[in-house]
């Protein structure tokens, strides 16, 4: 197998699957973006190329279609070729824009699943997504569309289901618009919300309060770190 | 620390995370189940204590109650004990049950999040879950109550959305009957639709087709193996 795409789950090398391990030392040539970098890509070989396409809210990098030009060019070198994917790579990472290039180009790929933000955010906070009666539905949202606001296909009906668990993905920046639509609609007010920032890495930081107490703390905090949010009957 | 819940993924070793690695080989008694058995627990060490605590569909076996039971027993000798749950623990897994009983008893655990079925299968079929526009949501559900029958408090609103992907877990048996409640209420009998068995071990079983063809499927096999259903508009 050439190209691998690979999770690399939220950024502890120790959340990384033994198979994410093997591909990611074996590889010549790694694409990383700034999320799945750090301390994971001290496991690449000396000899490897590394090669960043970050996409950071705000920041310029390259474009999705320039990346999936580079997979496609570098995939037919015939090298050993890693994509890793922050989180599992089935979640709100543009994987299938990058699959399609392959398949176009008639390129072959493996996906290397991994641990998603979602769950390694639960895991830290000790909570369950799911609970029996309770709460026997889980859904993940994106906070973010392509121009960087709330996505305008929401399902509202959805989101204030009480016996529901939702996690946002990259939702720090609309969670107020959010929560406000939500309120809005019927969403209870004593829903409790959980923001977990730089789940796994050194700068873990874990924060529960009301909807209201949340959004009192997003205004303060100034940080681009990636998180996530979740609320619902669980917390 | 001497509770550790570590996720085991889809069944393959491979699948496994650095840190559950860890765990699992650290460990002097360890928890599994039909699902978290196999291969995984040959990383045991030679003097570890492997107690079975399965809950496999129709067959008799240890109630959750004594499950916990044992949990807190174990857990006073001060020894190293792994719960193994398979898959990711926070995904009906009744985790929050037994983290319950540890808590009324003081006693000390953490997390290790893994590899959720849901991914292994998407990954396994080379799908995205979630995809810009397209599908923007993606939510996992279980086909299967305390009684084994289709919980009665599904959100059909929510299930028949058709920019939403939706997993099903442990709901090869229920399908017939979900499909049908769902086409009644105007889910597109085009809707494609994937049934994962076994995945990630040698018996992986992958099969892809609209609804009636699934249906039809699911008559011929009487397997009780484990297996994820998914369906939406990214197949």
């Amino acid at each position: 197998m050439t190209i691998s795409f690979v999770s690399s789950g939220p950024g502890n090398p120790d959340l990384l699957t033994v198979q994410a391990v093997k591909r990611i030392s074996d590889a010549d040539i790694i694409f990383y973006d700034d999320l799945s970098a750090g301390e994971i890509l001290n496991l690449a070989k000396k000899s490897a190329t590394l090669l960043s396409v970050g996409k950071r809210a705000g920041l310029a990098s390259p474009k999705q279609n320039q990346v999936s030009r580079l997979l496609v060019e570098y995939g037919r070198t015939g090298k050993k070729i890693v994509r890793l994917k922050s989180g599992d790579s089935s979640i709100f990472s543009r994987l299938e824009e990058e699959i399609t290039a392959l398949n176009e180009n008639g390129l072959e790929f493996e996906i290397i699943p991994g641990v998603s933000s979602a769950m390694a955010a639960a895991a830290a906070a000790k909570i369950p997504l799911t609970r029996r009666v309770m709460s026997r539905r889980v859904q993940f949202i994106t906070g973010h569309d392509f121009n960087g606001e709330l996505p305008d296909d929401l399902n509202i009906a959805s989101l204030i289901d009480p016996n529901c668990t939702t996690v946002i993905f990259m939702g720090k920046k609309t969670f107020p618009n959010l929560a406000q639509i939500l309120l809005e609609n019927g969403l209870d007010i004593k829903t409790k919300v959980l923001i977990a920032e730089d789940i796994s890495r050194k700068e873990e930081n874990i924060k529960k309060g009301t909807i209201e107490e949340i959004l009192i703390y997003l205004k303060d905090i100034k940080s681009n770190h990636p998180a996530v949010i979740i609320f619902g009957p669980l917390l």
